[in-house]
């Protein structure tokens, strides 16, 4: 008799883990079954504000793969709209909830995997649990905001929180023609990004005619018959017929605590370098555990689908009985909004400082191509940098088009713990249709090297 | 009294040792006179071909700084249309010919520094020395082929050799409305990759309407009152109004040959880490000198103005009284073709079996977006990895447009010596304007390994 792996969470984390330990254990040794609480599998939900923005038409374009062609192709069964509301872990089982007709089933386990994503930051203000304010962490998120969209027809929209998705989701309201406002409670948006990387996106997005409040808390939300109609801070009331929460996510832990499986200062569920989490047999993947951070040396809960598949991954191939082990993050993220592309790796520097390391900046103004190039855009490349011994502790990007990808030979650096004295003669490619003959990250890097001998022979 | 410094080549390599000794050492400490053969310096050798293809408007955009700013900024006077004819180590001293006048002079010297650069080569034919054959090395060589283009309204044009600037030729003839062909004596062009990849480049050429001739090579130039009217090959005989000989370059090695001074194996003059030759006070940098390979630890010479200007700035600093090295390179390069982009890094499958690795290889094809994101366009990637090691040992991009630059990437992670099995966890960007959520670079570092796990296993 094959032994029973349940899955709770039906995305990237959850199904990557799954379809990992079937291509170790056929259906004779492993009999898999998925829980997915919302109405898809193995979605992009990184590509919900471009559904949301029409720059992608189908919903069907997000979806890697359905639960038939899980069931057809892996003999992964999965059960959309339904809900795990307990795990017991004495009994070897969890209780499930089909949300369609209120059922609830127990079903047993010999190994699960917890992939229950995050849950997007609400804040508790007067209205905040009015209609017409939405996260975005799940695609049914995606397919409500759009629905509204066709069928509301709402004029003016309010981003509360200027994070990744909130400024995505700036970008595709104003694609689809409503009047788009941003607030933000910090200096600038985009707050993984110093103050002064995140100025170059409060251009970007007023250049395109959104308007950016910064420095202003919310402190409630009008609402009109149980729906949202106004976004109030402390120097204004904003209209608003659609809200969405920027305010970042956090590990979706409930089922974990209510087990009492460990969760770690980050919020996130505590896994070992293999994905298993203090509670045997239990293992967990994606947003919702906790990452190791390899420059600050700190558990982390990092929202991301590239860590979730990985993740997924790793713990498939360990239940299958597989070897195979995550490293860890250096913090990389990248987006795009409006033409203005932004990236980040490792730490930006209120989190060096938090971390304990003195550390200097640079900030370099470059082209994307040689200067007499057409097409040339500007980049910038701001270099976070350990004071004395000269090691790159974070890079910051922001620019137009070609700009922000090159943050991977950064993150790469970063990786491998490389002084900026050591990647100022990296062997970066250079033509001009690609950069200048100097390499704006090389340029970034002798520049902070310089830097770093300045203050060695100060000292 | 100022030492004097004399610099033998007014481009990248030359001038970088000019200025970065005169950042260290003012002009009451050092005299720098520097000799250019041709009538620019400092120019982007690179971009001929975009000035060719009249892409770049005017040639002065090509120039980084004119004798008059080396002058006035920097205190370094520069003589062009001087052709430094020997060297007289043992008196310490050059001789001069003005290029103009015939007239010859000494100029003593304390430091040395040997910039000559490369020089393109030539098959020594019937024919190969007629009108309207030609190299491209220096800026007098692209201003030489846009006169002949404004004048004498060629039709047709070959380009003999598929390397990086044939193939960069072939593209501007064709934007100036040029019948082009290409003739190439090997299986594929771009022979720095491998024959699959080369493949492809032959396909964006055909794509365009260019002619591509491969396995065949020239056997003579067929002229007309001594200028090139034909280029013959064991198969046809091409009309030709412009021939370009696209064969790649070898060090300008001529004068340290006379002077004494070792030229290595590699056709490039020997320099220690500090690019001080074995003549002392004699220092020699950029295209002329050879080049530590880091992957197949030989010396190898590769003309490239990124490591000219690299090296430039070593010697330099190193004149004026610092300390700097140059650790190498690792044999990335990159080029864009007809919008089809091409890059490389590492050893091609015939280099690693050169340098005696046991190797094996995958290729995957991903796209530079998500697939559901509109722009996505097609990418190959292919890895040469180590057998039981898993050592990443090179790497190849075939593109379209936002692919090639990503050898970066693979560029640093070669150059800190991963392997793939940890190179597939590595934290790079992702966002769907940018990458599916597993880059196509983990796709290929995933794929390599499951490779070496099945080679192992066979063992």
């Amino acid at each position: 008799m094959p032994e029973r792996l349940l899955i709770i969470g039906g995305d990237a984390a959850g199904m990557s883990a799954a379809t990992n330990a079937r291509r170790h254990l056929g259906p004779d040794r492993l009999e898999i079954l998925a829980f997915e609480r919302g109405n898809f599998t193995s979605y992009s939900a990184c590509g919900i504000p471009y559904y949301v923005g029409d720059v992608v038409g189908d919903v069907d374009r997000l979806i890697a793969r359905t639960p038939e062609e899980f069931r057809d192709r892996s003999a992964i069964e999965v059960r959309i709209g339904h809900e795990v509301t307990e795990i017991d872990l004495d009994g070897r089982a969890v209780r499930v909830r089909d949300l369609a007709t209120g059922v609830e089933t127990r079903e047993g386990f010999d190994q699960l995997v917890l992939a229950t994503g995050a849950v997007p930051k609400r804040p508790q203000l007067p209205g905040s649990d009015a209609r017409g304010i939405y996260g975005i962490q799940v695609l049914d998120d995606g397919t409500a905001v759009r629905d509204v969209l066709a069928k509301e027809e709402p004029k003016h929209a309010v981003i509360v929180g200027g994070g990744y998705i909130g400024l995505e989701m700036a970008e595709a309201f104003k694609l689809r023609g409503l009047q788009v406002s941003v607030v933000d409670k910090h200096e600038q948006p985009m707050s993984t990004l110093d103050p002064d990387m995140g100025a170059l996106v409060t251009k970007g997005l007023c250049d395109l005619g959104i308007d950016v409040y910064l420095n202003e808390a919310v402190t409630s939300f009008d609402t009109d018959s149980g729906k949202v109609c106004g976004v109030v801070t402390g120097q204004r009331t904003l209209p608003a017929d659609i809200v969405v929460l920027g305010l970042g996510a956090t590990p979706n832990r409930e089922l974990a605590d209510k087990a009492g499986i460990p969760v770690g200062p980050s919020g996130g569920v505590v896994v070992d370098r293999r994905m298993r989490t203090k509670a045997e047999g239990v293992w967990a993947a994606g947003d919702c555990t906790e990452k190791y951070h390899r420059i600050s040396r700190r558990a982390v809960a990092i929202a991301l689908g590239t860590h979730a598949n990985k993740e997924g991954r790793i713990a498939g191939i360990n239940i299958g009985g597989g070897y195979a082990t995550f490293p860890g993050v250096v913090g990389t993220a990248v987006t795009k909004v409006c033409g203005v592309e932004v990236a980040r790796t490792g730490l930006r520097e209120s989190e060096a400082t938090e971390a304990g390391f003195e550390h200097l900046s640079v900030i370099v103004e470059s082209t994307t191509r040689a200067g007499y190039y057409p097409g040339a855009s500007p980049i910038k490349i701001k270099l976070v940098v350990e004071k004395r011994s000269g090691k790159l502790l974070g890079a910051q990007i922001v620019g137009r088009e070609e700009a922000a990808k090159r943050i991977d030979a950064l993150a790469t650096a970063l990786w491998n713990e490389m002084t900026v004295d050591e990647m100022l003669n990296l062997d970066l490619s250079y033509a001009p249709p690609y950069s200048p003959v100097w390499d704006p990250i090389l340029i970034a890097a002798r520049k902070a090297w310089s830097q770093v001998q300045e203050t060695l022979s100060e000292c």
